[in-house]
């Protein structure tokens, strides 16, 4: 069965069954009638990270409001990897940038983390998870990555989860390639990990020095160039999907049009 | 030896060698002195791709004008990964970013492709080979890429040397995890190679058709989410490193401050 193309995808709240009906905010009513220009009867997709994907109609819509009816089941949810990204705040258009593309590699939550290096001084979480659920729209992935309040790294780890491990992109001497350390942990593919990246200065000696003596983290190096901080967090992404992660899988499922 | 720390890198057209002077054009001369506000005596590093790095000192500046001496060498021009990266451009922002990871991500030549489903009309490469230099000149590498004049994919393909391997990002039914088409090419690695992405509504059937047909052609998929045409650019480039480039090598030596 080929399914129709659907130029839509929408992130939701709310319960997804057949049958049921649902309105949106005003932001997305909006969004629907004027930017998208849809109108009664226009299908799209929803999915909300636990029903997975639906195909829904507009019932009706107007000027601020939208209601959907939601007809039919198009991809169940399943199983993600388990991959966080803990990074330091780098500059907002960098930063947009990074999360946009962190959400298409398959990131399963964003943790901004201080450290001594970092030269930004806050970062605006609800901007990220904006853009994080932006991308996930778009991306055809059936759930958002969530985005948690920043906090400094010796807090961050004084209450690290110590089944997670975490692969460390750090250009110290300990650090072996990410190529050969992924291929020897690839029995830990199922398990849960976190890639850490650090500002552009890099890290501090002492917090270095500090990740380093934890048992869960193994330090990698990413070539001889320096990478700046965002390429780095997206290169150890790709590499962390294509030895542990689902990359060994098939192309996509595309539920939106183009291709 | 410990050497210095030095917090500018330029790339140069001159030949470079202990002793010799030289000058630098308005704009750079303006750089240093009124951006960078260096004076006379200040340390900077030099590369022009050919003869490695050399530390230079500034020997006078003033307005529209700077002459370096070159000092001595700090490290010997090597051998770096032979891979290209051909792509459907794309918007400018979106483009800028794409370009300048491709350099740091060790891209030895960026051909801008016209394809069926571009929806890019022209591109500017006199900005993408500046923002190239710029990106070198930032992540220590002893290089420039290239940037050749954009062309249609089938007039690329007319003229395409044959034992330049092609990494094409196609997400067909005949393509194989990238993961695991490179293990299986690793006898490739010392071999001149390209990586070739499409616009962002991806290769028209047609010209799929066609460059699956090619010997020297390997589709690869990136896992089941759809990536943007520059995240799978920087994916594949980053898993190219990763099995087939120089990655394998300890972390990078830094000229520049920081870390």
């Amino acid at each position: 069965m080929t399914q129709p193309k659907i130029a839509t995808r929408l992130f939701v709240e709310e319960d997804l069954s057949a049958g049921r009906s649902l309105g949106l905010d005003h932001a997305r009513a909006h969004f629907l009638r004027s930017v998208l220009r849809l109108a009664r009867g226009a299908q799209l997709a929803l999915f909300n990270g636990r029903d997975g994907e639906w195909l829904a109609r507009v019932e009706g819509l107007g000027k601020g409001w939208a209601s959907l009816e939601i007809v039919e089941q198009r991809r169940e949810q399943r199983a993600e990897p388990d991959v966080w990204l803990v990074f330091a705040p780098i500059k907002r258009a960098r930063l947009d940038f990074m999360v946009e593309k962190a959400v298409e590699l398959g990131a399963s939550r964003l943790l901004p983390v201080f450290t001594q290096h970092t030269d930004v001084s806050r970062v605006n979480t609800e901007r990220l998870a904006a853009n994080a659920r932006e991308a996930a729209e778009q991306c055809e992935r059936l759930s958002v990555p969530e985005v948690t309040e920043s906090l400094g790294l010796s807090a961050l780890l004084a209450d690290w989860p110590r089944e997670r491990r975490i692969l460390l992109c750090a250009e110290s001497g300990a650090a072996r390639p990410i190529g050969e350390a992924l291929a020897a942990l690839e029995a830990s593919a199922g398990q849960p990990w976190a890639v850490l990246t650090g500002p552009e200065g890099g890290f501090h000696a002492s917090e270095l020095d500090a990740l380093l003596k934890l048992p869960f983290v193994t330090p990698v190096g990413l070539g001889p160039r320096v990478l700046r901080a965002d390429t780095a967090a997206l290169a150890a992404l790709t590499c962390w999907q294509a030895w542990l992660g689902d990359w060994g899988e098939r192309p996509p499922f595309r539920t939106t049009e183009g291709g």
